[in-house]
């Protein structure tokens, strides 16, 4: 059994952290804290964990994270870097899922989260966490940062064109819309269903954190830094679920490829990337739930190639995909406590 | 024309009462408040009233609401009662979107809104703004204390029976579901749309503003102080509407009454009530954005009358009523700029 | 490995069993049958089972239904009385999720399904599968009749009362209301999201067909024919989940009665019946995609109890619970593949 | 008072036509058409028109169209041109809502279409009737092929940058979504609220019929014939509401113009669309049920120009945009009727 403390289980990776976990055959969870609700049973704030979760929030200092095997931070930005390097000393391994670990330039990471990093060390250390792009530096990982939710969609559907080298490398859009369970369960006033619902609006338009992100990755991917790709998220009145319909110029070997024959080959065996069949348009709600990405390529001239993207932003784009890396971490194999059916209708 | 100021434009009914302001054929708004906007063009918080509403928030102080006829406020409670008696002795009417002028018992208005009454002598004077229960009283009025939402439905639902003296006076039962900008554009995590949407609930199971409110008129219109009506209400996944579904106990001359004909009799030649068919079920979207309640009478039982009603909760619920008030109360058509068809779908 | 047969798979209840089955580990699905999608896998119609189920759907001749050990019918009314005696006869169970076991009384059932009873013997014989009312007969059933939605989460709401004879038999009120994933998967303009989203109506005002089975029911709980329950469904904008609401009239046992504790005792160690604490008001959501009842319970009057309860419509209220049903027919452990945690948000 | 007959009034288009027709000074409704409902009142079919709109459908042949001034044709595909060499004939002008007369090209028609075109010499004749970029033809004409909601939103979007030659003419891309009310009031599986809410997809990906009628009229206001456009829908899960978020590479002239200036100047004095501030992000209910556009432009890459669009589908992309032709048509002030505030919230 994996002893796992998770930090910050208040907000909605946090509880679909939990959702998970408490369904994982191999996992045991040692502590969930959170400052301000110390005492309160889980299941008094989320009552679908009733009989399931029936642990009470411990502040910090009661839970000995010390004593797990692994901690998740489920966090605001920031938090992960400030409790990192003691964890890691115990002999903790640490799984972040905010962005403290996934911008390798701190300059970047300063300028998008508005802090200095603290622990650039531990930084250059940090594993991405996306298993399908980076599976092997996954398992022998001390730390990951765990991708963000949009990041996750556009580089998988990305990847297989860009280690083909199908394609140019600017003029890439990815127009990307997301349910508003992305933008966390804080009280503000737009995401208010009387603002959200029955409403769709692009956002961020003068730049998103996820596009540094998206870019690096993508260079990454690529091995080469002339990566270009256009950004644009959008907020879909819809609670989970990310769309992303992604652009890209094919070029003189990209045109004559067999375009679904190299996402076939390129996910083949990925148990979480389902290839549809040619001509498909997948949709949000048949990955409900769920840690499956389902994935569809288009030629709709022929010099462009459009990848249709469907993941569940809090399972695959966040909390699910963290649970996957721990499988990793951890010699487990990687699907357990994963092989869920979507939710559907 | 009408000279009119609005005192906290901010807000769900703040916003509504603009849109119906500034089709409105008979008024001039001098003045919308907001100390926290102050300078900021309406249209930039709403862009809903680009091209229609093309004035700043600005201070109380700034605002020159002494020089207006009437003064809405869509504010807090407790807001109106500090301001109008320096309005009435200008000469200003006011009417008042919020509780301050609703519940006659103050000890009652202490109980459900934790403050005491400062002004129980306007409090004594203001008059209930449904018209159709009360059309005389606010066409004299200089202070309307304009009805909750809720109430509004119920008071319509039991009226006729109340008035003919058909139901039992106790084991009144007002089950209503609301849409989520009955709320309020304030920031707090239960209206978000991530735990709002796809959800329904009952709430304020322990009791409700509105239920003092309801009862205090039910008593009036029937003219006796044993009524007892139970209100139940909901929180429905949509942003506009409030349905009511209320059951009574037909005393010996309910059970031999036509309740239809007594409906229809109740409210022949009333404007914004809609008597529908025997046998109907109205829907709340047929009231979208509109002033109009749909009614409909049902006797599932020898001794049970089940009423059901549907109104728009910002617009006959709220904003829509108190401009039907002041048409009232300054000799306009009653329904001068009111007469909108509904938007379905 | 308990061999299953699936009859009529297209549906929303269909697609249910799917995936409560495709996660079950003593289940091994043998076929499912459509006679107009014969030969499309059932994978194509719902993306979301892909890598879940890979099977295609056959024609009923296709399908060896007698080599199953328990057949569902996910059906139209009607379907199962034809081809139940046939599996009878050759050893196999059969678990109706439609109507055709469920009244009792077979005038009543051609008045409300428009059709002769054709096997009044196996009806007689068939037991309605509500596990926590009736567990030992179905553990010794051959047949079951799956409750209806509704009647499942009003019968669970009142049976505590009931059996603890603490009620007015008449008078009972159950105000329902369910997601539109109850109508099914039919085209039909009224469910058309334009027509069903943002909206909120009472349906079946002149009398639905879950009406006679609750009244058959709570009959049966009470052991008293008097028993009389107005039921009222109205449909939320929402895909799963049913809400009841419920009143009853307290007799003076009742009155004195500590409610609360009626309630925790009578589901004392039911896995899939929640009493929440005292003062609470269950949410659909807290239930979503999972087998499990939430139930408060409120005495709003000293003489008047008010039950709310939730449940979602398509697993406890269909699917769930009738694999419920055959996990007691065959002997294993009645939570197995059930144990799923509640999708929130 | 303009006389005006509307043939097929039972559809999303026609409903719209009646709430706004209702609404309309200058307007007298003759005639509504329903071969399939004639003798029901039209607000027995949509209670929102009750005390607005009390006349029957009627029969074609009851309908004496010939006596209109103009006639409406919210109709499938086909009936319009079947019946206005007729009308025209009797003096009568036209004006269609469906999409007998937006492609020029015959060929074109009968591909996307599935039939031959019956009056090639009509469709000669007939008139494009986006106001903004046509209205003095509209004046003139006798016959008018109303635009499709995506195509005037993408046209809208890209006028002001096709006019002034600021973009490269081909990888155009419009990456647009539209709310379900778009797919009609046809009884469709797709369309169930339980299979569009709380999903989101892309459609048509092999192609759709606004494709080439988006194609015809950028080539049309370039006034050059290699423009090439990628249109690509989305399903919302909203119901009223297009958004389209259009993609263009700018020229060397582009990436030196001032593209908020260009826009600004292109729509000065256009009562219907509004171009926003610099930086902006519309969203589809700031025009919900109004006749208004509102726009955005982005330079989010040297070489690239993003511009965001919105619009009502119903109201501007549509029944809207149809009334605002026939004011033009007879001469009255062109808002006339359509100078609704939009719904917000």
């Amino acid at each position: 059994m994996v002893k796992v403390g998770i930090v910050g289980g208040t907000g909605y990776t946090g509880v679909e952290l939990l959702r998970l976990l408490a369904q994982h055959p191999q996992v045991q969870i040692k502590a969930i804290t959170s400052r301000k609700e110390a005492g309160m049973p889980v299941s008094d704030m989320y009552p679908s964990l009733r009989g399931h979760v029936d642990i009470p929030f411990v502040t910090p200092d009661e839970a000995d994270l010390k004593a797990c095997d692994v901690v998740f931070f489920a966090t605001p930005h920031g938090v992960a870097m400030a409790q990192t390097p003691e964890l890691l000393a115990a002999g903790v391994k640490v799984i972040d899922l905010a962005a403290d670990f996934r911008l390798k330039d701190t300059a970047e990471f300063e300028q998008w989260y508005g802090m200095a990093h603290t622990c650039p060390d531990i930084l250059a250390e940090a594993v991405y966490g996306l298993p399908e792009l980076n599976r092997e530096a996954i398992q022998a990982a001390r730390v990951i940062g765990n991708p963000g939710c949009y990041p996750t969609s556009v580089q998988l559907g990305l990847a297989p064109l860009l280690r083909a080298g199908l394609i140019e490398p600017t003029g890439i859009i990815a127009n990307c819309a997301s349910g508003v369970s992305g933008a966390g369960r804080k009280a503000e006033v737009h995401t208010l269903m009387a603002e959200a619902a029955d409403n769709f609006k692009a956002y961020g338009v003068k730049g998103h954190r996820h596009g540094p992100e998206i870019n690096q990755q993508l260079r990454t991917i690529a091995g080469r830094d002339d990566i270009d790709c256009l950004f644009v998220p959008h907020l879909l009145p819809l609670i989970r679920g990310i769309h992303s319909t992604v652009y890209a110029r094919l070029n003189s070997a990209g045109q004559a490829a067999d375009l679904q024959a190299t996402f076939e080959a390129a996910y083949q065996g990925e148990r979480f990337v389902d290839v549809l069949p040619a001509g498909s348009a997948p949709e949000t709600r048949s990955v409900r739930a769920s840690n499956t990405v389902r994935i569809a390529v288009h030629k709709p001239r022929p010099d462009t190639v459009m990848v249709l993207v469907v993941e569940d932003n809090l399972c695959k784009g966040a909390s699910g995909q963290a649970v996957q890396c721990m499988n990793l971490m951890f010699g487990l194999e990687e699907h357990l406590g994963l092989n869920l059916v979507p939710v559907l209708p």
